[in-house]
């Protein structure tokens, strides 16, 4: 039998930062930069977690799609090479594991050709729980890439997709399982068919440190001494009141609960972010928000970090514009 | 509880090999080898498995050296990057973690100091079994690497560490843990104090397909119709005996047992193999041996394949020389 599985795959922010402390190089930042010996830099991420959507062709997809968004935060359009991570369930059967197997690297790889690379290597091995993840990586000149640390006070933060989603994941897979938090703290807020719409609107998240968290990743990194303030969340509709029946910590108003690849989180100038959001929509239809600013930080303690406003206002995002394309 | 582990984490190498051919590109290689826009390659390589050793620190140098010593394989000297991926067990209290963590990262890091290079990323979630690994990366041009399928008839094989460490390793764990397979099938062929000192001598294993397995997968990169015959298996004193209390399938006779990282399997032709040996022992104070022959393919359905010689020898090659530095 399996140990039963925390909410979140990830180790506490705290922990990580504190073991990585220890390693040498800059670790803000899901991306590593590193020189190489004719001025060009290779660039680099890494992400591996655990199936939370049932298909594994959507859920091969969705790891793909999760490693080359920590590419695309630093603004690289080509990846030179994807390698897939994979922990194949101890518990499967040969023909369960051939048929999943497949499944999940159909998906890793059409993504992968969709976003105009491809996979060249990986390692897979047994373990408890189904293990998938993958590693991108680019070789690149400075003028191919931007470094996330020129943030101005006067900017603003965008982010690209709503919040909420892994909750949302979280809970039809709960509800599935007849949990006591589903059947104790959720049914009483959604039912059954609004939570599968949920679901189906969702299903692009995987994991991460949340909104807050990653947003002090990014101002720790900045250049000047900035204080990034989150001023509104868009959530996907409902997921809010549903996150209250939840333990306080994972209350979307704390700004913290996991949501990595579920949007790019982007600081532009003021003149430029409606533009830019317009943008976004014209090209895949969904909506991207206006969440922060980008402030001169008081006080030496200030710089770099951020946090919630006093005046958060809250966003209800319908499902609609939500559905994966 | 969590699921009881296999004896080898690695997927059968048959279907890991259906698998992959779903895949595109080449696979036979453990690192993959990614034309640049400038003509330089990218070469990668990724490993990740399980600790069996009790101790973290030299757990994280093992798990290192063997993510670079597939880059060796290609002749790599320089690593321009070193990734870490670390699956934390979820039955670990929060102090065993951080003593734990701490102590792996540590070994994987000085390893990587030793080797030139460093760690600026990966990934880190929580896992039933404790999981490590790694990815390693190199820029290079085509005469910093040496793509391994230029084999000739008359050329020999030589492996640069006896087989058996990775029956060493688990056999101490079954005592450790007091097993049935300990006390049935070991016990009675191998003392205490002499397993554990094969266990010391055996710690820079991992895990693997089996030497000839991995022949086959070399085999099959050639460009020539070669065929690779190996003759003379170099096994740590007393292994193979301790094998024969096991399935068959496990005996080290087969050639099929894992055992990647014990050695590197290097083609040579003949008249410089004993030079290199009589460098590598200079260098360091192990030996390495000549293992196997490259012959013409006297079919076409030799061709390209490896097997094991109808007059396969065995060495028994004492502990004292294995001991790690």
């Amino acid at each position: 039998m399996a140990a039963e599985r925390p909410v979140s795959c990830k180790l506490p922010q705290v922990e990580l930062n504190a073991l990585l402390e220890k390693l040498a190089g800059s670790t803000e930042l899901d991306c590593c930069v590193i020189p190489l010996r004719d001025n060009r830099k290779l660039i680099q991420t890494t992400d591996f977690f655990y199936a939370n959507v049932d298909d594994p062709y959507t859920m091969g997809w969705i790891t793909c799609l999760n490693v080359l968004s920590d590419l695309y935060a630093m603004g690289v359009v080509d990846c030179d090479n994807l390698l897939l991570l994979l922990g194949v369930p101890t518990e499967m059967s040969p023909e369960e594991r051939n048929i999943v197997n497949e499944l999940l690297m159909r998906g890793f790889q059409e993504c992968a050709a969709k976003a105009g690379t491809s996979v060249r290597g990986g390692q897979t091995v047994y373990n408890p729980w189904l293990l998938i993840g993958g590693v991108a990586t680019s070789v690149l000149s400075d003028s191919e890439f931007i470094m996330p640390n020129q943030a101005e006070a006067e900017s603003v933060l965008v982010l690209t997709k709503p919040l909420g989603t892994q909750l949302a994941v979280n809970g039809y897979s709960w509800m599935q399982d007849s949990t006591s938090v589903w059947k104790e703290k959720l049914a009483p807020r959604i039912s059954v068919e609004d939570l599968k719409t949920l679901y189906e609107a969702a299903c692009t998240d995987v994991t991460g440190f949340g909104l807050l968290d990653h947003a002090r990743n990014l101002a720790g990194v900045q250049t000047a001494p900035v204080l990034f303030e989150i001023t509104c969340l868009p959530c996907l509709a409902g997921v809010r009141h549903l996150s209250m029946g939840l333990a306080e910590r994972h209350h979307l108003d704390t700004g913290l609960t996991p949501e990595t690849s579920g949007g790019l989180l982007v600081v532009l100038p003021s003149k430029s972010a409606e533009a830019y959001c317009q943008d976004l929509f014209e090209a895949d239809g969904t909506p991207a928000w206006i969440v922060g600013r980008v402030l001169p930080a008081s006080n030496p303690s200030e710089a770099r970090t951020a946090r919630l406003s006093p005046d958060l206002t809250f966003l209800e995002v319908p499902h609609a514009s939500m559905i994966l394309k």
